[in-house]
């Protein structure tokens, strides 16, 4: 997508060495724009691990670019393994990150050394260029989504989304999944207007979602997480899209902290709630998404302070709570499958189930009957 | 309550000249403790409006005593009449308010001009006087609840008792409603713990109710508004306990934003959902709450900015949102009368049901069947 005209994807190979990676440092977002060189492994685990790089198909992207540095050091069976170990433990919910440095894996075991470290930069490169048709092609499914809300509106009045966390174009390699409907949807003249809730406590939707919805000219108004229920039970909200961590293979949904409560004003209120995800961000081998998807617990500064800008134009973290107060930070929850209207992927749209699942990834190999008879 | 070992109320008048009005500023808590003087109702319309007086119970005090203040200058009918309108029209949805003001003209109206200064001094006070003593019952009938829990436990856990917003008793003249049953059970010796939701966009949680609950030794943990689905879902609260600014005849709660997101959590999860409140707040004359109840719109910029301390231990305001994202602000949300399990009142626990609230306040006129049947 574009920034100020200029067109990027949300992670590149350095064009001047051409092989150093480089990434926007997205804690930084809304106010400043730095773009950050990573050089080894440990620079890719750091950078996950401190949210500069987020977003469930980006971690798998750039953890797959991180294993390709790794090997320019050292390209042995024994560094591959132990570097891939390091990277997929960066982040425990998002199943993308396990994904990628699962498919180099196998992509590169059989490879000699010499040829490991070419082998996995085309690879990620790869990873990267399918997450760009995977998630325009989820664009095209979830804009027929909206396109009919639109055409059954008698008046003027726009189609209202609302999102929760950032799952755009920065969220991965390009266009986004929850958002790439929603820039189609503009992009061919349909009026929408978004909700972005800001998302506490890392302000995912109002540090990035409203920036890039901004840098697209798409009218959009941030609310507080506690506001979309008033909202929908005042027929404001039209439908819900989110993007997601981890999908079980039973349409379980683990996305970012609070999407469960909205999924359930939307049932409360008969707001269609979508969750839009490439088939990488699908964990076949997870039938129970609350009782067996890992959910981060992540710093409690998180929650008792907060970062924004002063009227002087200063970057200053501010503290919320009274000392002594202590926090919890769980950054995850799992919406049942039964909240989800449905899921839009690369390939259509299809129920939040096993059979909707099945139906549209026959080739699945967890899904043969003796196993689905252990549940 | 106690602050630093000293006891206070939550509005007092001036010990040195016997007639202005004390509160504290809580717009600086929970960082610094300022007492403010008011001495005319323009003071006192400004400190409602600008939240350094908030909570339900107290805005009906403090505008008790702002009309006080106003007839101090003029007693004349003219006088009572608009500064009364003047003062209800401070805030839309705490029905306290009018109630307050609606029972100090009432009683004002029939006496002589010159009587009826020292009269709605004396009527202000005992308003503040029943509202100790309400939230004193509310909190011996919530203890209940919490004690029949805490009675049932194998382990030594802590009863985990989930609140919204504050309504301790910075919200009331003292006690508190939804805080007062915790802090009786926290004096008698019962294990209990309160995660306290942040409650953006004013984070009365983070600001107001830690502050109480840790100057009271109260064990409680600080969540994101987002985090409480995921605790209901994995056990980890064992009833919910929030305050509101009004509640119709019916059950419909009003509450600070948000609320009603609990209440679908609480219900999806078989958590109790309760609400404490004095009888004052409830509006007798209304009986569906999500289409009859105003809920006032605040500012956007409580939403796209915020206030804490940094750390050099300045109170700063820092923007949250992109230059030129827009914000909307509604200020509360009606949590139906279907999700709540039962309110709890001065005079015992009822369900959240118009037979439930008959049955507990008996002589309420609005109550006779003709006038029922209009529903």
């Amino acid at each position: 997508m574009k920034i100020d005209g200029v067109s990027y994807r949300s992670v590149w190979i350095n064009e001047e060495d051409g092989w150093s990676v480089n990434i926007f440092d997205q804690t930084l977002f809304p106010f400043s724009r730095n773009i950050l060189r990573l050089t080894t492994p440990d620079d890719v685990a750091h950078a996950i691990r401190s949210m500069q790089v987020r977003g469930a198909p980006l971690i798998g992207a750039v953890a797959a670019y991180g294993l390709a540095l790794a090997l320019r050091n050292n390209a042995s069976d024994h560094a591959l393994e132990t570097q891939a170990a390091m990277l997929a433990a960066t982040r425990p919910t998002a199943i993308n990150l396990r994904w990628a440095i699962d498919r180099l894996l196998t992509y590169l075991r059989p490879l000699p050394e010499q040829e490991r470290v070419k082998a996995a930069y085309a690879e990620a490169g790869k990873i990267c260029d399918e997450d760009v048709a995977q998630n325009e092609a989820i664009g095209r499914h979830g804009l027929e989504l909206i396109r009919d809300i639109a055409s059954k509106r008698k008046n003027q009045s726009p189609v209202n989304i609302l999102t929760h966390c950032n799952a755009g174009w920065i969220a991965t390699v390009d266009w986004g999944t929850a958002l790439a409907p929603i820039y189609m949807a503009h992009d061919e003249g349909l009026k929408v207007h978004v909700w972005v809730d800001e998302t506490r406590p890392r302000n995912q939707g109002a540090a990035l979602t409203a920036w890039e919805l901004g840098g697209h000219g798409v009218p959009h108004t941030v609310i507080a997480d506690n506001a979309g229920g008033h909202l929908m039970q005042h027929g404001q909200v039209d439908l819900v899209i989110v993007g997601t961590d981890r999908v079980t293979r039973t349409g379980d949904v683990a996305n970012k902290i609070g999407s469960y409560l909205k999924a359930l004003a939307a049932r409360d209120n008969n707001v269609p709630f979508w969750v839009a995800l490439p088939s990488t961000t699908i964990d076949w081998t997870v039938s129970d998404g609350v009782k067996e998807i890992p959910i981060e617990e992540r710093s409690a500064s998180e929650v008792t302070h907060i970062a924004g800008r002063t009227a002087k134009g200063e970057i200053t973290s501010v503290q919320l709570v009274p000392d002594g107060s202590k926090a919890a930070n769980p950054a995850f929850d799992v919406t049942p499958a039964r909240l989800v209207t449905g899921l839009i992927t690369e390939r259509g749209c299809c129920p939040a189930t096993t059979e909707g699942l099945r139906a549209m990834f026959p080739e699945n190999q967890l899904f043969v009957p003796e196993f689905d008879g252990l549940d």
